[in-house]
């Protein structure tokens, strides 16, 4: 529904409005001498994005915020300032400590909120409250600058480029999908300091994100399967599943890790630097030949389903 | 409860972040050369805000993006993008003109926002899409640039000023809730032509609104009922509801009409120009002394009730 909307929209949009809405993980604009406006919205619903009844409040306002971190870190942003929407339960489901009130989970909601804030630097400039009869949505805007190369979009990338991975995917339903970590500082480095083509974070899957970068920039993409890095979650979580750790790492999504693609030179920089606290591994490479391809455990190359969410 | 949240929230923030959360329609933030960033959001819900099941999509679509123009214009701002965060119904009510999916709800729904956007010159730069089974809920967040004297605050009137509105108030819920026409270039009109002292938009009630860019302002405010322009929807309203048509003139919020604090001089210039292709009339003063008075039909001076919707 979201694909064909947004095609929809396309079509319904002025020309230069249309490239941040459907390709990049946030709009950039020009405004002054200050550097590039980034702007991000993301909107968690309740039984959606996550279980009201199950989580604490904190943990919901955490990942609200995190999400649109992450989409500032995927175009190598600094936060700035976050905008909060809450739409709340006026009869609001009983939580994991028992029974509040909507004053409550809205304060509860905020303690997840206001911690990552301060870590990340970010104003809580304002917002909206509201209350309705029905389950709880949080929409944050967030804004960021871009740093002196610029926004890092997901179309620049070449046939040649490496694809890089920061950190372990797979298996974030057993909490990092709540405990989301945005890739803020770590993005930022490897944008001033090595000359990455495209970047884009890892929300929906690596095998759909990846391929969306490469789609983006007019690429195609192979990942060689031996090299992505598994998660012990996506490991624990394949025992419960009975699918593989390497299906959960392709396909899970809410890993909020950042990918990249770089040209050779720069991506064997990073690799020999390590510069971030967490590994930084070369997975796969872009292709002049369209489409998302894997190097499979035998060394063939073969045709890799886009597996991941989609919304 | 918005009340007792801010309040709580307030104590949580940064004092340099508390200002635009509690006092503004839009935060402001430095940012350039190019004019202070203003910046606004603001979510509307089914059931609170519209019944989906009675309007149209399109009328939806427009009140969302209305309310966020609106509160630019009350910071005197020109608007230049729009964010838009879609909860969506997976199974929509049927509306007036029978059921439809949930694709073509979003797509009814942005052909009320775009001509909107199209009239105001403002970028629908980005957004999000979510489905649930639960009802309808838009965030927008609208950016805009201050003008250059800056954004107009709640904050800046003074005793002595008088006290203009634009247009015709009250009996919103006949229609004009939904159509909302934004007072953005008859602000920015005032704003950089006339010395304003202060501005807000009435989107909660002439009188209440009134009482809170007072209470900015650290004055108290005077209202003269004989002076309030009452909108025929107010007239035709009170016939169905037994209140007065000044009852809903100071009570039925919704208007979106501008209310602005300016010094004598300014504000006669502006009665005797009638720059604007509505009407502004004076409808009273700020004191010294705090509170919100009433000049009743008898000349007599007593307090009035900050009568309006409550969030």
């Amino acid at each position: 529904m979201e694909l064909e909307f947004l095609e929809w929209l396309t079509e319904k949009l002025p020309a230069e409005e249309t490239q941040a809405v459907l390709e990049d993980d946030a709009a950039s604009i020009v405004w002054g001498d200050r550097g590039e406006l980034v702007v991000t919205t993301d909107a968690i619903t309740d039984d959606v994005d996550f279980h009201l009844a199950d989580v604490t409040p904190a943990q919901v306002g955490h990942k609200a915020l995190g999400v649109n971190l992450s989409d500032l870190a995927a175009m190598a942003a600094e936060p700035v300032a976050a905008f909060v929407s809450l739409v709340l339960p006026e009869h609001p489901v009983d939580g994991p400590l028992g029974p509040r009130t909507t004053l409550q989970l809205a304060q509860q909601i905020y303690e997840g909120i206001l911690p990552l804030a301060e870590q990340f630097g970010v104003a809580i400039a304002g917002g909206d409250t509201n209350v309705w009869d029905h389950p709880l949505a949080i929409s944050i805007t967030a804004l960021g600058r871009a740093g002196p190369r610029g926004p890092l979009r997901r179309s620049g990338a070449q046939p040649g480029d490496e694809l890089l991975v920061t950190g372990a995917l797979g298996g974030s339903l057993l909490g990092r999908h709540l405990a989301v970590e945005p890739r803020v500082s770590e993005a930022r480095l490897l944008r001033e300091q090595y000359a990455l083509h495209a970047g884009i974070d890892i929300s929906d899957g690596l095998a759909l994100d990846a391929s969306r970068l490469a789609a983006a920039s007019g690429c195609g993409v192979e990942i060689d399967v031996l090299r992505v890095p598994i998660s012990d979650a996506a490991k624990t979580l394949a025992g419960e599943t009975g699918r593989s750790p390497l299906d959960h790492a392709l396909g899970d999504g809410e890993d909020f890790e950042l990918l990249a693609a770089a040209p050779p030179e720069a991506a064997a920089a990073i690799l020999a630097d390590q510069p971030l606290d967490v590994p930084v591994t070369r997975i796969g490479w872009l292709t002049a030949e369209p489409g998302l391809h894997q190097r499979d455990a035998q060394g063939v190359r073969r045709p890799l389903a886009a597996t991941g969410f989609r919304h």
